[in-house]
């Protein structure tokens, strides 16, 4: 019985790996045995090819990134790996930081010198070089510094500090660095500054015409932030916890149009905002502002943001931004149906379905719902068979709408070593407890 | 004998709406009057296509994109004239109120009191609106202004006020506003000012990691503006000989590897730069910068720049640019063939196939060289066969690798009323001249 179940389940399975298809589009009525049967093999399937995922992208990483000589990461790497720009994005080396921390910390067969040495060496790099004095503020992270750490560009949003802020933490918490801790919640600190009390010292001058805007990105940053600062240190939760149900507020206004769209930009009250900035929409933003109120409604047990997070941050998004003729998640949409503006709307990214894996995983995995795993297979037959490259390692990060690669590097100013790695860490995380359960059910 | 010629013509002309080829590709050796002829008739054939396209595309602005009531034009416009958007962009008005003024003063069936009173109600929007008090420096023209003329968005670069100067300019010679017409000369100092003496007025924080960059754009605009304020004025062409002549230097600068690549980018002592920023190819702008100069080198009769013109900017980058699976422009190329890091680096876009068409066309017309004639024509027969939209009127900007409309408005942040219509413009005139000369022989 066992072998005819396994049987059934890889000839399903290898369905699936080449169509687009939900496992209920089958029709098939399965009896609740058989059927918790199939989804155990259905969820050993996954975790197994996640896993083998999560260790050839980080081997990748281990192996082209690291810059011995002046510290920190490449990130500007070829299909095959090879350096093509030495630039180094603040982002991604804060992000890079961050994961190889995270890995370190709560993985054991990722807890070895060689990644805790590489964490340092980015940290390191980023104290030392990460910040531009400006004239009349307490300074700002650069975007992009040269190889041996001249800043070559700041932008004037609060992002380059995010990142900062989420290596700064992580590394503290496997270093025991008292003081990293504290230098991290002070660039908390001014973030929410610049976010809820004035936000001059970002640069920007003030202009009639250029409204204050509810940018979704902004809380969900944040949100994401508290969350990391307050993980296990219930002091510091405390500290940071009105500014999280705020951000969870500012999240919630991008629900407009009677529930039933996100939109990426709204009003500070929380109204639409007239043109292209208001109905522009981000399925792929959504969807990881959906698993960050998951994971901020679980921590809380409520019930009510959870219902929120699942049927409006997940299946709206979903169901806006799936391509019903090539499939996969397109970038931009108009909510009007209008043609977006951003030349790149129709392109399918890595992301977006990294962030739709986690939070279809994530939904499942707190409310059992069938189509929510459904969902995540849909969106794991997309992504598995359009973006890991056999040959090289790491994810293909561009595709063009037919699902042809249409930017062949595997790192580049905006793609490093985070969203694949995130998503990886997380749904391997969230298998094994999902089967744990199972095996003891 | 002309029917026989004008039907083969028109046989062979038919092969080449649908086929990517050369003229010469096809292996006819022809006597000198039979291809004299061929040639006339070829000529006049492109200029009944353009003189229709261009009657056609000013007619769909003239229709749709007026603000009769804040005064200046709506540029975003959807594929059916609809609005849909009504942040007014700055380069856009000053380019829509330039190019209605150069139809109005120098094409009689555009002579007509609507076109006029359009360009001075833009002007008179722009001198209002466009600029933005800063401290500390002269002001700066924004980049977006809401629909009532409120600022939106100031960049830290010159090409908003190039747009501007552009405008003025040209309005104050169909008005006769001598006021204006100096106006837009101490415009055009504090842009020479800011390129060759001290750029801090943009704005710009000056860090170590970025050195100062001659990027090609800088040079091509304001050798643009000297050629607009120099027209039929020779004082003020003295005025800004000097500046000419410098921005021909740092524009030739941009010829690198040997003389076998024009480079986006290079260092401001004209040297290749590191990485992808000195690796940047963008072939529609070199074709750009290749009819600038030719034009500046007709003026002068300076035959060694024509041939650099010919011979670089426009047969390198047409060489490097033309996609020889799919047809077309590319949009960006990397110099070692790495895979730029742009999204859109594989569209066909309007822009780069107008400077083509006046680029070859202008060239062919310097030299009589047969083989640029060619080039037209294969940049005619994609240009004519993808972007013009038979259905509504305009061209369609933005096609994908393939040649589908990818973004289907007529009309967004960076597509106005301006390559269109200059382009059609300019190649009239060409044509006209090319004719008159063939008959006259």
């Amino acid at each position: 019985m066992v072998f005819f179940v396994k049987h059934s389940f890889n000839h399903v399975r290898s369905y699936f790996n080449c169509q687009v298809l939900s496992w209920y589009d089958c029709g098939v009525t399965l009896g609740p045995v058989f059927a918790g049967t199939m989804t155990t093999d259905r969820l050993e399937g996954y975790r197994a090819r996640i896993q083998a995922e999560l260790d050839q992208v980080v081997a990748y990483w281990l192996k082209h990134s690291h810059d011995k000589v002046y510290g920190g990461f490449f990130t500007c790497l070829a299909k095959d790996g090879k350096i093509y720009d030495e630039l180094k994005y603040v982002w991604l080396q804060g992000r890079q930081v961050w994961m190889y921390c995270r890995l370190y910390r709560t993985m054991d067969r990722f807890h070895l010198p060689e990644i805790l040495e590489a964490a340092k060496s980015g940290g390191e790099f980023l104290r030392r070089f990460a910040w531009v004095p400006s004239a009349g503020s307490t300074g700002k992270c650069a975007f992009c510094l040269t190889r041996d750490g001249q800043p070559v560009k700041v932008q004037r949003t609060i992002f380059s500090e995010c990142f900062y802020v989420m290596a700064m933490d992580e590394l503290s918490r496997v270093t025991g660095d008292e003081e990293m801790q504290a230098h991290a919640e002070s660039v908390m600190d001014q973030l929410v500054h610049w976010v809820r009390v004035d936000p001059s010292g970002l640069g920007q001058p003030q202009l009639s015409g250029d409204r204050p805007v509810n940018s979704m990105a902004v809380p969900m940053m944040l949100l994401c932030l508290v969350e990391q600062l307050g993980e296990g240190r219930p002091g510091v939760a405390e500290k940071y916890s009105e500014v999280g149900s705020w951000c969870v507020q500012q999240i919630l206004q991008h629900v407009q149009r009677d529930g039933n769209a996100i939109l990426e930009n709204v009003s500070t009250d929380g109204k639409e905002l007239p043109g292209c900035q208001g109905r522009l929409q981000n399925p792929g933003h959504a969807l990881e502002a959906g698993w960050f109120l998951l994971q901020y409604a679980a921590g809380r047990g409520d019930q009510e943001l959870k219902k929120v997070a699942v049927d409006k941050f997940l299946e709206l998004s979903f169901k806006a931004g799936w391509d019903p003729e090539h499939g996969g998640l397109l970038y931009f949409l108009d909510a009007d149906g209008h043609c977006p503006t951003q030349l790149e709307w129709s392109m399918k990214l890595w992301w977006p379905h990294c962030e739709a894996l986690v939070a279809f995983l994530m939904a499942y995995s707190q409310t059992k719902e069938p189509g929510l795993l459904d969902r995540f297979t849909q969106v794991y037959d997309y992504t598995f068979s359009h973006f890991p490259d056999a040959e090289h390692g790491e994810w293909f990060g561009y595709l063009d709408r037919r699902g042809s690669v249409e930017l062949n590097f595997k790192g580049g100013p905006f793609k490093g070593f985070f969203h694949v790695p995130r998503c990886l860490f997380l749904c391997e995380k969230l298998l094994d407890a999902l089967l744990a359960e199972t095996r003891s059910s």
